[in-house]
């Protein structure tokens, strides 16, 4: 048994929970703010089987790993500049990822 | 030292609180939502020494676990069926517990 | 590599992230409530090599721990009772600190 703590951005948070449902993975949400990652964040925490770890692993990365996007800016309307807003490139995601052992695991 | 983390149901959680003060214990109540358990939870931290392990797992066991409840479902004034409402057995409580070795532990 | 799970009253939490920042130790703070510590606290998270433990320990002792501070205790201004409000010593601060092994460490 593990416990992985997982910290994610908000903008991934609801993808990466609706994964851990598809997968039959318990998660528990918790709250928290600032740190590992610039813009606000979610910490997932996951008890899951030694065997299921990479599986979990996998699907952090996947749904929440740092990855370049294309964004359009938003234009201010009151400015009197009307240059056409072209999208940029971003980067948005990431995810800090703990393994920590677990003596004992227990449902009651 | 051990830290344990457990999961309860919102409904269970004043009631364990109240428990760990009473065997003096403490415990640091994180706010967390969904996941192991269907309805709202909230997340205990307990640091504690290795010979009160037990002792917390039967606190949390015992004020937690999952139990058979009767409820009286709520009766809609507005229905024209004016069956009289019955107790229901519904499913409560539950709790979700990880036992974590602890390197260090200190108090400043 | 380590986790550091900090608890520590809301009053010194904004000074340590500060020092948390100077030191470029990335820390993610978690919405916590009431247990080890009278008042309101936080708890921080702080993943870390092992050789940096040390610092990161030093840094929480430096910032938040248990110490003595004089305060004057607000005046009742309806009290008919006018004496003059002295000053008085009291304790603030204190945190309670888990370093906990992690098995796996990733940033994606
Ligand atoms: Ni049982
Ligand atoms: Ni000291
Ligand atoms: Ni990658």
């Amino acid at each position: 048994m593990k416990l992985i703590i997982a910290v994610v951005q908000d903008k991934d948070s609801n993808r990466l929970r609706n994964e851990f449902i598809k997968a039959n993975i318990g998660a528990t949400r918790l709250s928290t703010s600032g740190g590992f990652l610039k813009s606000g964040n979610t910490t997932y925490m996951v008890g899951i089987a030694d065997d299921r770890v990479q599986e979990v692993l996998d699907i952090i990365h996947e749904t929440s790993r740092t990855r370049q996007q294309f964004m359009t800016p938003q234009v201010n309307l009151d400015a009197e500049d009307t240059t056409a807003s072209y999208p940029v490139e971003v980067q948005v995601g990431g995810a800090t990822v703990f393994v920590v052992p677990v003596d004992q695991f227990h449902q009651f």
